[in-house]
């Protein structure tokens, strides 16, 4: 459990500007469920938001119990060793953007737009999701992280440390 | 929600042979964590092993609390719209394989030889987990199965239907 060096620390904020889908942990009736999500990092590391539809079971999940985790894993490139490839495990909470409606604020539809062209100019097949009613953000806030990048060589990080990744 | 069809069952069986790598949900105090596991299928997809260390958080997680996920993601290849990613999401139990000891029997033993071949076929570069003494193999076994193969192209399956695809 060493401390991150300076490579470590551009190695992780590299990682999770690389990738483009998560693996989302969600409780299920108690038990864990993973499914894919795609992500959108803030810049700065403070929060990852996701899209999702209220008809997915995590989305379900993250509406009875807020506890998540998202394990961020580099592509794997079919290297001689795939224990080498780097990981990144954020465990923290969910919460729906208001979007509409009465928990609605001036500020939260400044986020919502902001969202909006970030999300589609890193995802621009997912117009359609802007027109579909059951589609939302949902802002994964991590307590904290934990740094895999290789056999032996784990980090825990704080949510503060994160965020002084990204600058 | 519809009913696989060959296509559908096909790519299902490509996807859990073409990977190495998993994302694996435990419980830690109750939250979920989700962290990268190498896996090893059963040719007839009625067990994932898995080879982990007991210094590891996912291990300490199913030494106290057996049920897990486990997610198989395709290989995000950069195409324009990552949620046509095909993946697959167990839900099931772990349990060490005993290896040794007071619980270690002729079969287990047999077991053991086979997968250590299997595992070293696959991961050449993992040996020296067979010299250390905090690895074991681990069996999860799927209780079900959820396979999306695309937005809204959903499958559930029970663990039979799983083994069947193997076939």
């Amino acid at each position: 459990m060493g401390r991150m060096d300076d490579e470590a620390r551009a190695s992780l904020a590299r990682l999770i500007r690389a990738q483009r889908v998560a693996a989302l942990g969600t409780l299920r009736a108690g038990a864990p469920l993973v499914s894919m999500a795609a992500y959108l990092p803030e810049p700065d590391f403070s929060a990852f938001w996701l899209r999702v539809s209220r008809l997915a079971w995590h989305t379900q999940d993250m509406l009875s119990d807020p506890r998540v985790s998202l394990a961020i894993i580099e592509t794997d490139d079919g290297r001689a060793d795939p224990q080498t490839l780097a990981r990144l495990t954020l465990r923290g909470s969910a919460a729906p953007l208001a979007e509409a409606g009465a928990q609605s604020t001036a500020e939260s539809a400044a986020q919502f737009k902001r969202l909006r062209a970030a999300w589609l100019a890193r995802f621009p097949e997912s117009a359609i999701t802007f027109e579909l009613a059951d589609f939302a953000f949902w802002r994964l806030t991590p307590a904290d992280a934990r740094y895999v990048a290789g056999l032996g060589r784990t980090h825990n990080l704080s949510a503060e440390a994160l965020r002084a990744l990204a600058a």
